[in-house]
């Protein structure tokens, strides 16, 4: 007896119940495309990139059964209407992988376009059908029917070539079908039927100075030339040759508007100022103006954007620093009291941290029912210096302002200026910074301060070097700042000077001090904080720039090997190296290297982080994946020494005096002639 | 001077820039969540949990500045209006957690929201104030305004509550307002102001079976009593006590629909069968019907209802195998060309992995114009055994299906039965069997039959146990299939199939044989291939249940064991364990264990994977992990020997003839009297 489904009525059934097809939209997309990186909170973010990088994207791609798939990376800038392809090849494991160069700074976007390659699916099971001797006949009238579709999409000479190649399969001639460029032209013309396309992924692509500086921080009114004077842009113009001669590229200027009175800070954070005591500047605001405003007795707007043009003529930029809070005598406190929180007696709420207050400032209350008209406020002081000339902004705590409005302000800031320049000064905890850089933050400073021992050093550098933290943060290592004085200065050794400015200069493509306070080694701090006695965010300085003890050389030469060398101007290729002694790893001998994406330019840096013993090891150099042979050079660019080394441990030693190499390391070549020479 | 910014023109400028905020939603949601787990690919895919589970929800929460956060995480049945919430509470580094019970079965899903808490953060700072011995009067303030808010949004007593404290607060009287339960009601009844909600992520809730199963693969037509007669569903039906007996609880039969004609294979996969060769039953359709009928010969589709319903009288589920693919004698190859891909010479195309051929199978043509008539007919398969009260299909091949159709259908069936479970047989690449279990597949089939040496073991099992696979994947281990005999068995080592069945059975909550095969040790394989001899697929084979060699009592050990001991029902606590042997860790013995969530159930299991030498060795015990006193008890629940251990090292010793421990470890405890017992 034949048992049969009872159909009709199962039919009914299923139909009552069977869900629409619709939200499946096309369902021949057999592909799946997953895991895409390089990739920021699965694309929410854009991954930062320097412009002229090469971007590697992977994926995964699988689809049903066995067919051979094709795909293609495709990039524009966001808004072009054309898409560039790149192919996409396997790796293993259905990992894909592609290039293509960021040619343009900007936002741009990529995408995974992916498909069954129905010809190189074909011509596969064609080869094994010929190797096994099988009658192909069927199967050359299939591929014929592919060739045919591809050259009826094709035009002129392609599309010939493809009827030829057709016209051959019929004919059942597979030699003169193989024969022309077949391959290639059915890879363009065959329509990619039942294509997969990934999510729209962001990129963010910067201009070179977002990964490779060097900024000073001086407080223009210490830089006057006579004892008593206020210091002014002027006289910051006289001091450009200076700051180019150390060979920094970034001038960052704490905030040049006027000061406010209520509250104003004494010498050394009182609480009460004296008549002459100038007050911090990040008290910013009085009847004189607020964040658009200059203080009049750095000069004028005019006198401003005098300086930003000078200090083009060196090749450098000024940077300024954004604060965004208000003293009490801020205009903005009269003509917008809804931006602040008011407080039940009729006051408004400063700035604290109980149980400390800061009288002196107001915060902006992101909370205010005039959120709107805040957050376009805060843009437009942004907007107002961009029209003065300037692409680059430190700002000042942005962890105390809502995040949400840096996203916005920065990225709408950015889409009209690409080349801004946004550097975050947020000492916060780790997710917060990182946040910050995911919202627009083009660089942050760090932990660099805090991580001195070789141990601390290397874990930190490993973390901030490789994804996902190298994709959507750039470090800027500082080792001072006028807020930040950490112990390790605190006995002022000059050999801790040199290690820790080495450092900040090599380990990262980006680095800033605050001078002259560093080149002159000052390093008495308030007793019981981490910060300078006597600060110059609350009176004048006087700084004796040609004081002997000064580090200007040492400085200026730092900068010099870093311009002149690429493997300095990136962080991705930085790699830590063994350093033994009695065969155990060293405890105070760091060595690092960094290398140019061609390879031809290498640096080993070697630093002795012990400030008061020469020590002495063996540094482990990779002469294998460096392609050295069995002699090669280290070129000290410090000191100028050139060492001739062989094999994988070389001796190093290194004394407080002098307590960094920074090698070159040089290959054995031959010229023409036979003679031979390192390069 | 005064230098003031040109503002009218500034601002209009910057009018004429500014960005819409609009897109902004509501700017002043000012706690930032991120990476919320458990998710699969971002929340695209649900987590997968079994009923009763605890779902711990982890995510990354922080805000501008220096207020105090509180979150929730509510959840609620897909479907379902009102969500029920569960607090998170901070780890570290902003990492915050919560936890909810999964109450029922079928799709749930949750979602973080997360807010300023305004009275903690009044409150923390009140204290901080208080402590300093500072003027609060107008703090008190602000706290009685936000009271007296949330007295307004509260009703009745908590109101009132509410009120008083208020009140309080206006007089100065902190201990008043502080003294009943403010800060829960204040947690209650404060509106939480600019709120941020996260992402809604989905998760799979399936009932126990899903997890913990034990599978028995029988073929139908090899169950007469009689030589020379084919099997039917009512011997089936006394096979059950049989089954019953080995401890399964799902009975999984092969295909039972008709079985095509044309080019049917014969004994051993033979091109050409002979008239009596019964075909193999994944040659689906002959003029008797296709997948919604059933093979004469195995009885009507009463007698197939009849064995659903015995079997549940035994505590077994009766599941389908569900193959979509066709012979050429299926009723869809006519009424249905469609479905299928035509070949120039008009025929139609069948399987073939070139250069072999299955020209007994017709594959479906997943790019089919009428592709949404397949999709809903192949969905109308699982309906009607969906209606003759199936729940549970194996399902042949997945990987050479259309993953996309697999989601649709998969996941648009369980929205109606929750209760399904499907289990994946694909054999394939790990990013596609991973992603066919995240598209609906319950169970999967894995690699484990390749899995064989202590180091294989323990990465995998690692690999399956752990986030992000635990997450998504239930593994379902199988010593053997009738398509899988792998070398190990070749011997015919009784100590093979031992020690291959309580792995299985022990190392994850499911599993599965092929039985009467793999009880009566069959062992003998297609020269040269990983499958039987003799295959069951093309015959009908006499099995005698009752051969003194047969292994049925220590598999109903096993399945006893596993049935009484709720450390096996689940994988998430599995872990291995040193065994030394002088000082190394031991080559041949593994050890692992697995624990109940409450700890009182602890399972040890010791397996000599040496299947000619007795192997001794020292397994390392957790015995502060798992409160173990000087002295516990190691129950063999195999041998019912009890062994006295003490200390973290304790020897075991295994031969080839009794190669298993199955521990039941027992702390030492003392009854009310006294008297020392081991439980």
């Amino acid at each position: 007896m034949t048992v049969k489904a009872p159909r009709s009525r199962s039919r009914r059934a299923a139909a009552a119940v069977a869900p629409d097809l619709a939200a499946v939209g096309e369902g021949r997309r057999r592909v799946i495309i997953e895991a895409v990186e390089p990739a920021i909170d699965g694309g929410r973010y854009p991954v930062k990139r320097i412009v002229g990088d090469v971007l590697t994207v992977r994926c995964d791609l699988f689809a049903d059964g066995h067919d051979e798939l094709a795909a293609v990376v495709r990039h524009r800038p966001v808004g072009a209407k054309t898409w560039h392809e790149a192919p996409l090849r396997p790796l293993v494991n259905d990992r894909w992988e592609g290039q293509f160069t960021l040619n343009s700074i900007g936002r741009h976007e990529f995408q995974i376009v992916a498909w069954i390659d129905r010809f190189a699916t074909w011509v596969h099971q064609l080869e094994k059908r010929l190797a096994a001797g099988q009658d192909v006949r069927v199967d050359l009238q299939i591929g014929a029917a592919l060739v045919g579709e591809a050259a009826r999409h094709a035009s002129g000479a392609d599309s010939a070539v493809l009827h030829v190649a057709e016209a051959a399969l019929i004919a059942g001639d597979v030699d003169t079908a193989f024969a022309g460029e077949i391959h290639s032209l059915m890879a363009v013309h065959l329509p990619r039927r039942f294509a997969t396309e990934s999510e729209v992924y962001p990129v963010t692509v910067e201009r070179e100075r977002a990964r490779f500086s060097a900024w000073y921080e001086l407080f223009p009114r210490s830089t006057a030339d006579e004892p008593g004077r206020h210091g002014t842009f002027r006289d910051v113009i006289k001091r450009l040759p200076y700051v180019a001669e150390l060979g920094f590229d970034v001038l960052y200027l704490p905030p040049i508007h006027p000061i406010g009175y209520t509250f104003r800070k004494g010498r050394n954070n009182s609480l009460t100022a004296g008549p002459n005591d100038p007050g911090s500047p990040w008290a910013i605001g009085n009847a004189d103006g607020g964040h658009m405003s200059v203080h009049p007795e750095l000069g004028t707007l005019e006198d401003f954007r005098a300086l930003v043009a000078a200090a083009r003529t060196y090749g450098i930029e000024v940077a300024l620093d954004i604060a965004f809070q208000c003293s009490p005598d801020h205009p903005y406190v009269r003509e917008h009291p809804q931006w602040f929180r008011a407080r039940p007696d009729g006051t408004i709420q400063y700035a604290e941290n109980p149980p400390k207050k800061y009288q002196d400032i107001y915060p902006f209350d992101f909370e205010s029912d005039d959120w709107q008209g805040l957050w376009q406020e805060l843009r437009r002081i942004f907007a107002f210096w961009i029209e003065q000339g300037v692409r680059i902004f430190r700002v000042d705590n942005p962890h105390t302002k809502s995040l949400r409005f840096w996203d916005w302000c920065l990225n709408s800031l950015k889409a009209e200026h690409p080349d801004l320049i946004f550097l975050s000064e947020a000492f916060t905890r780790p997710k917060v910074m990182y946040h910050l850089a995911k919202i627009g933050f083009t660089q942050s400073y760090t932990y660099y301060t805090w991580r001195t021992t070789k141990h601390e050093i290397t874990q930190y550098l490993q973390e901030l070097t490789t994804p996902p933290v190298s994709d959507l943060f750039i470090p800027n290592f500082w080792p001072n700042t006028p807020d930040i004085l950490t112990p390790q200065f605190y006995a002022g050794q000059r050999s801790v000077f040199l290690t820790r400015a080495a450092m900040a200069a090599t380990l990262t493509a980006s680095w800033g001090m605050y001078g002259p306070a560093y080149e002159l080694m000052e390093h008495v701090p308030v007793p019981g904080r981490e910060e300078y006695i006597d600060n110059e965010k609350y009176e004048i300085k006087r700084w004796n720039l040609d004081a002997p003890h000064s580090l200007r050389g040492f400085i200026a030469q730092l900068n010099r090997i870093r311009r002149e060398h690429p493997a300095l101007h990136r962080n991705d290729t930085l790699r830590f190296h063994r350093v033994d002694i009695d065969f155990h790893e060293h405890e105070w001998l760091l060595a690092y290297s960094k290398t140019s994406p061609d390879g031809k330019d290498i640096i080993l840096v070697v630093v002795n982080l012990d400030p008061e013993r020469t020590q002495r090891g063996w540094v482990q150099v990779p002469v294998a994946e460096w392609g050295l042979n069995s002699m090669y050079q280290a070129h000290d660019l410090l000191t100028d020494a050139r060492y001739t080394w062989s094999g994988e441990f070389n001796y190093v030693e290194l004394s407080p005096q002098a307590p960094v190499h920074i090698f070159c390391i040089r290959r054995l070549r031959r010229d023409e002639r036979g003679f031979e020479y390192f390069a």
